[in-house]
């Protein structure tokens, strides 16, 4: 088969106003950037005030192997399946991070026939809203850091007479906001800035920082949950950067740099449309994280998709109990919408996975073993997808299990799954579907559209597992206990501490965003499966005021990840044409 | 007087597409970013290929003031001038640099009447060029980190086996490539990079580091003098960032990261098409520093509007031993064309203050006594101007003095300045024009238009100070002694020993790039005027083989500026329309 990005290259595509007007969207709300992508206006939504919303499927998946189960293959190929069978759809994905692209996992816009197109200008820059986030992000870093050596140079009188604004007197050991860069660097992790030579201290004051992922910043976070600019202007001045000495929060309005942060941020506030291989107008913005945030792409590009199609396809990262319960407790909340419908994407080689029996490196070629037929290490790992299917049915959501089949999958697994799914009973409407999107494209995903208008006849009956007004104790029970499984949450003492701190700080309305492995539904990725009888231990928590949530670190989450030995950017390069090659 | 935001959101702007149609660019080498903006493709220049070349304005300044003397301002209110008078013509500026829009200096889109315009799109993000920079930069430096950490954690020989890659053998005390930010930045500029926890080293490789703001990446410097896609290739993979242990260059190449830089470039490598506040045609393209780079806009973009337009109108930075120096010196042997006029832009306030009688800090209100009369100040700073004119007639370009007109000027003064320009007798045809285009636009530059067509009719005689052939000591004395008029040059140990070491490794055909500071023609920012022996102290020598010179460090040139107290990010926000205020 071709690469992805030979595939797209070979397909015809529509310019990107043709695919707006025919999605309904004005010229007035379009700004075309170049013929095959164009920022939508949010103003849109007032436009459309009056329209009935459609249906909003979420994808999940299984508890996946580090390679994932293909669930943006399955996003798009469920889009161009629906449209296949007449429905009006759109897709709304995440804006892929280009650290992953030029690390391990390569691009983020499907692949084979289910792909967003032109993936290379998906998979880099696109429109330039993850380099809006990363500008404003440092900016607020950058103002933090000046301000804290002008009233250390000048002392706090002398600042404030000087410059007529209050010394914010921050606490040197009591900084909360890191810089970000969008890029794998593992050294950049754990760094000390302001050094100085010779006793000088021209260069600011000497800390210790570090550099997070720009998915990872609070500011993508908030670019994905802001119902509209002034939302979004204001979330922003919410941001706690620090503390000062009497341990009280200093935000970013304290640091007059909130206005420039929503300035620099002010067209990423604009979904930006492109299309798939087969012309289904698809919305690509902001890409939090799944763990430190939630996972998910825009709540605005949500609602401009259900106001104009019947079906709006999106995802959720990792399995279940990452990326869709962030979904449906964080971002379904803050959008007073949860989804219709939740296709769980399995795989033949991931539920092995999960049996245990076979172990995944990222990188590392998959072992040939894990597609030869294994009847019982299936069985097993069938254990996790009814977990998953489990736990979508406790937000009251119907459940579509689409199998993503590889080409060395056999006929006999692919239909052993079908049936340990149709014979196990579920407390919700449960249908499975084999996918092809990847090589057949929206044909080789009409079986699957079929069963998730099917399940959608159903009135939706979503409910969260929390509401915002709960004690944050009892938040985190809720996904713990209630949405994992778990027996019990521990806290550490740190997190006890924090914990009474953020209620004496007047932060107990906010939701929980778990951060935890996304290989294992515990906190442990070694534990596969479907485990029971657990702890969830809770290191530490962590605010951000803005985007309206507390994460809670639940073991080691990577929030900047590294490179390997062979990265994927040694594959890239220009051919004589100017083309763009190796990219996948 | 209105702001510069408030004047250029009051100005009715022509769609791009229709600008760009009228400058002679079709539809088919057009990517309009919205409807006003547009990347150009450089492509153009094939369909161009057999049409004459027209006349090349070069822009530059006295020593300047730290407020800088309106070159910005003089060179778009120049273009606008000879679109009055019926003349074709092109301005082309370099992209503003964010961290100066938000620390001291404010936006970089000229002012008043004279604008490129919308300047918030200019001043911010633009189509993302500085972004891919950027992000191509750092690319390059989490590359080489991860190579040092993963051969260092395998061993140079498992490392080789493991990978099929060479062990590249970096001396981790010896490298040159640091990070970058497009921010005022001051605490990153001295870091330490790979901290672990207790004892392990798990995030790399403990060393010192450092970012620099992106305009002073080498990146920005090739994306300005690269001729084409495949020579930026052909250079990004020229650079040197490391030495190995045995003081052998490891090159960007080595590291097998040229490609994705490249790739990560492709479309900064296209100028992007906006218009002045009268409808002027401006091609906006790269921004590097004018001083450890050449400080000029794009050879593409010039080679555009030469052979779109009669006259094309650019700018150096700083005053015409730094800028102008460099595009004679380095962008014209690299693009093969000098320019046929220069533009030198005096202000009374500026020439007065190269008295030596006035003192200014950057960020603080002008004293009010400079806008008083005192003509002994005036014809004492005069001296400086002399310097100027007599630099241009160097490299045999006739000159026009611009004088930037203040409101507070006196006649009696500009009266006092223009007698003393035609008082004096020069080498090369001169003459002198009041420009009002701050107050008045292209209406306030037509004395301006006349007097630069005029000068254009005298047959260029253009010539460099130096041919890249000589040796380097030649072609540095020949930029302090022909060029600056210094007695000699003076070599620090550590630059004598830098300059056996280039020769001996084959870098002798490089250009010379003087690195020092822009307030004085000497490299002490607190000699004013025309200053005689003197010498030029090289302290260190830094090889840039991608952009294809040799930097001089002459005194301490800062790479990474630094916020003051109160920056002007303080005055950005968003009103509750969503437009963007307190942009000046």
């Amino acid at each position: 088969m071709k690469s992805d990005i030979e595939i797209c290259r070979e397909t015809r595509l529509t310019p990107i106003d043709r695919i707006a007007l025919d999605a309904g969207i004005e010229a007035q709300d379009l700004t075309p950037q170049g013929s095959l992508k164009a920022k939508v206006k949010p103003a849109i939504l007032k436009r459309l005030i009056n329209k009935p919303e459609g249906k909003l499927i979420l994808v999940t998946a299984i508890t996946p192997t580090p390679l994932g189960e293909g669930k943006t293959v399955t996003t798009i190929g469920l889009a161009q399946g629906l449209a296949k069978i007449k429905r009006s759809v759109f897709a709304c994905i995440r804006q892929p991070s280009m650290g992953p692209v030029f690390g391990i996992k390569g691009g983020a816009a499907g692949g084979g026939y289910s792909q967003v197109a032109p993936m290379e200008k998906l998979n880099l820059h696109l429109t330039g809203d993850i380099h809006a986030v990363t500008a404003a992000h440092n900016l607020a870093a950058a103002a933090l850091d000046a301000r804290l050596y002008h009233e250390s140079r000048l002392g706090y009188d002398a600042f404030a007479a000087h410059t007529d604004l209050p010394a914010l007197r921050i606490d040197i050991n009591n900084i909360s906001w890191k810089r970000v860069m969008d890029h794998n660097d593992r050294a950049l992790r754990m760094i000390t800035v302001g050094q100085n030579e010779s006793g000088k201290t021209i260069n600011g004051l000497e800390r210790h920082d570090g550099f997070d992922i720009s998915a990872a910043s609070e500011l993508m976070a908030i670019l994905a949950l802001a119902t509209d600019l002034a939302d979004m202007r204001q979330r922003i001045g919410k941001i706690v950067v620090a503390y000062n000495l009497d341990g009280d929060p200093v935000t970013t309005e304290d640091l007059n740099v909130a206005g420039a942060m929503a300035v620099t941020m002010c067209e990423a506030i604009e979904p930006t449309l492109m299309q798939t291989l087969e012309g289904v107008p698809t919305l690509i913005h902001a890409g939090p994280f799944a763990n430190i945030a939630h996972g998910n792409s825009s709540i605005i590009a949500d609602k401009i998709a259900l106001k104009l199609s019947d079906f709006t396809v999106t995802e959720g990262g990792f399995g279940s109990d990452m990326g869709f319960e962030k979904a449906c407790n964080i971002k379904a909340q803050q959008a007073q919408r949860g989804p219709d419908c939740a296709v769980v994407v399995a795989t033949l080689r991931g539920l092995k996975a999960n049996s245990g029996l076979y172990d995944f490196q990222p990188g590392q070629p998959l072992p040939d073993s894990i597609f030869e037929p294994d009847s019982a290490a299936l069985s097993a790992g069938f254990e996790n997808l009814r977990w998953h299917i489990n736990n979508a049915a406790k937000y009251g959501v119907p459940v579509v299990v689409a199998i993503n089949r590889f080409p060395q999958d056999t006929k006999q697994e692919l239909e052993q799954l079908k049936q340990l799914i149709l014979d196990t009973t579920f407390d919700i409407h449960v249908d499975v579907a084999l996918s092809d999107a990847f090589s057949k494209g929206g044909d080789g995903a009409i079986e699957l559209a079929h069963a998730v208008v099917n399940a959608c006849k159903t009135p939706a009956n979503f409910k969260p597992l929390y509401t915002l007004d709960q004690t944050i104790e009892e938040k985190l029970m809720a996904v713990a206990e209630i949405g994992y499984g778990a027996k019990n949450i521990e806290l550490s003492p740190l997190a006890t501490q924090q914990l009474a701190q953020l209620k004496a700080q007047g932060f107990n309305n906010l939701a929980i965003c778990m951060a935890k492995t996304p290989l294992s539904i515990t906190t442990d990725p070694h534990i596969k499966g479907a485990p029971t009888n657990f702890t969830v231990p809770v290191r530490e928590l962590k605010l951000c005021a803005g985007a309206g949530f507390i994460y809670a670190l639940c073991g080691n989450v990577m929030t900047m990840p590294g490179l390997p030995e062979k990265p994927a950017f040694m594959n890239l390069d220009l051919d004589e044409n100017g083309n763009i090659i190796g990219l996948s």
